[in-house]
């Protein structure tokens, strides 16, 4: 039986509270804190959780084997490297942290503590992109020479949001370049952006962009490209396509059912899934899941440190490319 | 907060336990029975169901609101009966039984008690084919004009369960006539089949079929068909389509994915999903919800004592249509 | 060269007419004749046919090879009759009539003459349709259990055009009973068929119906079925699908383009094709090319004078079944 | 009646002679020249063409009123200007040239002679991609945000060919700048290409890449992208995608058939359309119609002059973006 505690009680504190009460065997969810108590007990109560706080030092207690960090992101290093000394297993959200210094900071941290840390890059653990990988991994599509990656919201965030969450890179295309090196299973090496602001001006006011299309350049030759919008009318537009000397691998939207209507007017079928949490509702659960297992097991987590820290120099230079418009290597990158 | 006991621990018994436990709020399940006590145990320790009992009668207790009836079929009426006499609600897997007279009796039983009791025709709670359903109820596709339904089961039973089952159109086709009433809204008057055994000899031997064609005259006119087959090779067939004055609606089967690779053979998919627990999964979840709603809220059951009754009947009709290769009136069924 | 002449000048004269004279190699149409005179004139006029007449026996005369037999129905086998004897080889429409005696004295008259007689099932030479019996045929799909045919017409014809056209089973149906035949390669031996009026009460003042389903019993075991229904608001609606004990294969509509859109409503696409002329255009023409092969080379037609009576026996045995509601053996329609 | 003359019976001479032979309309196909006799010959002979020739002024003729030119690049300005002096109305295969000089030349001589000048970008009269324009146009998707091309070819050209194709860009992604041009309705500013030798190292030692993504970026702000590989080894890939404020419109791939075939290993269908000349036969029919029509007409045409130069200029901007390794500005291409 592995015990572990939440901190931060938020919308994805609750998603893997809820999915580790409910879905993952042999875990017991002991505590779970957030700076909003309230929040922390009103999950507690409904979840049967014994020990709710306001305090996160009450998820780093003796007895508890793990933490996983929900808290807003500039928490994240902090709690990751106070839960490393107390000899917890971590799995923190993304991103791990803005500053490149302060993430290199907590992945030492844990690497001393010799814990096991997991990013929770969720998307990962989606069987369409699952099924992506492994037709690249055994070849089904000979050797790689495409990677486009679609990914658009179905609706823009508010300006204020927009204000504190670092840029549409580093909050919403974020998941794009971790999904970019999962796919393709290397390392990107130059990155070239087109972006502009179509979708709100409110979001251009505050100095970022809604609208990208951001080009990759892989160590091993693969030419990759990610979409981003920042509003698609018609749901969450989330798929991606391999090309390569053998063939070529895409993945389709996610629906709420598979109906097909023809009228008089046209051919149709409903909306795709609108919301994150109905889309990837699923991958929430594996990747959990693929957390306590490494932890129970003792073997490596699947999505490690360094993987939380490339995307990050990633959404740095995007938008340092995006500034000067030419392309941008990795190592002009500030490690600051 | 509902307390709810499951009689009967088998394949079935299980989901629904399991689902009552994490799935549906405001609900206990406060005992499990089966005659096979270690497997009541069983299910009873992995989900912190506090008694399990060899004994159905344990389940009858006061305290518990409402019993869950996935025993074997020839136990249904009796358990129902006597549930209903303890003043308990009443789900009961399908089908109720082959008598229509234990059938009346236990719906007698629940008429008197003023229990609800709902039968378990998961499928109307099923995402696809509720969307058919609400288009042919808001007439986005006219007047209805004909019914088709394909369902095959991925791999056939074992000769030893078709002995026991009661033939193939009340044990796999009764779904499919619910379907067909719940779908269409309307009831069935005369049926037509056409069957054979073309998949496995080891069924005919026994006196079933395993490929079937049934036709059916709804009341309102609508022209209805089922085929049925015990072996689709490529999985879990299960679609439907409604044709009326103002178009067609269609449904498709559920795929583990929807990633398409195209190579220099051909383009391809990953098959569909193999398994009714997996394909079914959601409806399940739903249906129980339903069912503890109409209790908790005091509202009709979706599905109630003559939408178990009429499937059976049904069966017979089929079932008669084939020994004598003619189409058969329901009223001809005998009340056995 | 081949030296051709087409009887009948209306809608689908002026087809074939076009298809030789513009898309078929090594073959001239030498004639075209029509009852209307005017009909044949513009026709040859607008396709350069050296000879346009009112008299069919100007199809007949010395020079000419093949005769294209395109007129009204009850014309047919008497022009086949004639054609027979002075030599020529002849395509003709469907169907040859509505009396078995008439075709059985038309097919003996080709049958002395030892000329070439083909008849006009153009669905045969439609890409998906033979695709499918190319899957039937080498086995990829196992051994066949089940046929599905799905056959809806864009709009009904006038009443006028009911009264004289046989009857919806020998008009429309007669296409999907050869396509039965020709995808499963076996004979039927029992139909059994439920119709109705439910597109327009005109059409059942004139004695016929618009909608059915009609069950086959093939020969070899196979179970068949034909859904017809004179309107489909969103076109023509052509598929079918074969199911058997390796897997299945089915076919969908042909679109005039491919396009899909999504917007804040919901995803869609533009109906599909409208016509028969538009749907079979290119099977217009591979049919009248595997005539002039069959003839330039001395092969047998591929769809022969027997394939041209099966079907209106089919088509008689559906109108009895309709008549007495029970399954009519092939064996009982009158040989009149 | 129009009178034509095609210059030029290689692969795509052969199919405007035989479109305008067969399937245009009040248009008479009056001479085909070709620097190899033999071929106008042959041509001549299959088609009822009266005059063949080695020489191309024999297209220029009194009584010509239209030049169809399908010669080799490096003639076409010559013979425009030529047939522009001689007041021939001129239909030119694309590109024009690749020295910009030239076509500027060869545009004015058309302008001042008054005669209607067409570029046969095909692609434009494909109902797929017309489709999309249309929904453009009309604001379907409301306002474009992302135009993305998909442009794969079957099979990698020989390198003899490469040699003095004039380079990929020009010779194959020049299709994908006007079909930019066509679906967004507006002019590229700048272009940023990634590029490489994937498919052939024969392709590199000619100087020349065999895939490529080019970014674009439209004067109105929208974001382009195409993606070229010389090789897709499931058959022709050509796609789009537009995607605006009011949703997105994509197009699939053409097939040979509809069929889909499920086994016990997966789901699969035929491989798209393999080579132009059946994926886009009807583009050029219409293509063709167009031109005809334009000038009986007297309308302007839909592909001019200045269409076919554009897309001359991206290609010579996409090649010294990938030479230098930075974005650049099309005004930046020298007037060579």
């Amino acid at each position: 039986m592995l015990n572990a505690a939440v901190i931060g009680a938020g919308r994805i504190g609750k998603i893997h509270a809820e999915n580790l009460v409910q879905r993952i065997p042999d875990t017991r969810v002991v505590a779970i804190t957030d700076v909003n108590l309230a929040a922390a007990q009103e999950t507690a109560a409904r979840l049967n959780i014994p020990h709710a706080s306001a305090d996160y030092r009450d998820a780093l207690r003796d007895g508890i084997d793990a933490v996983i960090i929900c808290s807003s992101t500039d928490t994240h290093t902090q709690f990751i490297i106070e839960a490393a000394q107390a000899g917890k297993h971590i799995f923190c959200e993304k991103p791990i942290d803005l500053s490149l210094q302060r993430i290199d900071a907590a992945l030492a941290a844990a690497d001393r503590a010799g814990v096991k840390l997991q990013i929770g890059f969720n998307r990962r653990f989606d069987p369409n992109f699952r099924r992506v990988r492994d037709a690249v991994e055994r070849g089904e599509i000979g050797q790689p020479h495409r990677l486009h990656i679609i990914s658009r919201d179905p609706a823009p965030p508010p300006a204020s949001y927009v204000r504190v969450s670092g840029g549409m890179f580093v909050d919403m295309t974020i998941h794009d370049f971790d999904m970019a090196r999962f796919l393709i299973g290397a390392d990107v090496d130059e990155i070239y952006t087109v972006a502009g602001v179509m979708v709100d001006p409110a979001i251009g006011a505050e100095g970022d962009v809604d609208t990208a299309l951001i080009v990759l350049r892989f160590a091993n030759g693969v030419i990759g490209s990610i979409e981003n919008s920042r509003q698609a009318v018609y749901g969450y537009d989330q798929r991606v396509e391999v090309f390569g000397s053998g063939g070529s691998i895409s993945t389709a939207n996610n629906y709420p059912n598979s109906a097909v209507v023809s009228t008089g007017q046209n051919v149709y079928r409903d909306l795709p899934l609108n919301f994150f949490v109905e889309r990837y509702t699923e991958s929430y659960v594996v990747e959990m899941r693929a957390f306590v297992d490494a932890v129970v097991n003792d073997t490596p987590v699947t999505v490690g440190g360094s993987d939380g820290r490339a995307p990050v120099v990633m959404a740095r230079a995007a938008r340092k490319s995006y500034d000067e418009n030419r392309p941008v290597k990795l190592s002009e990158v500030e490690n600051d």
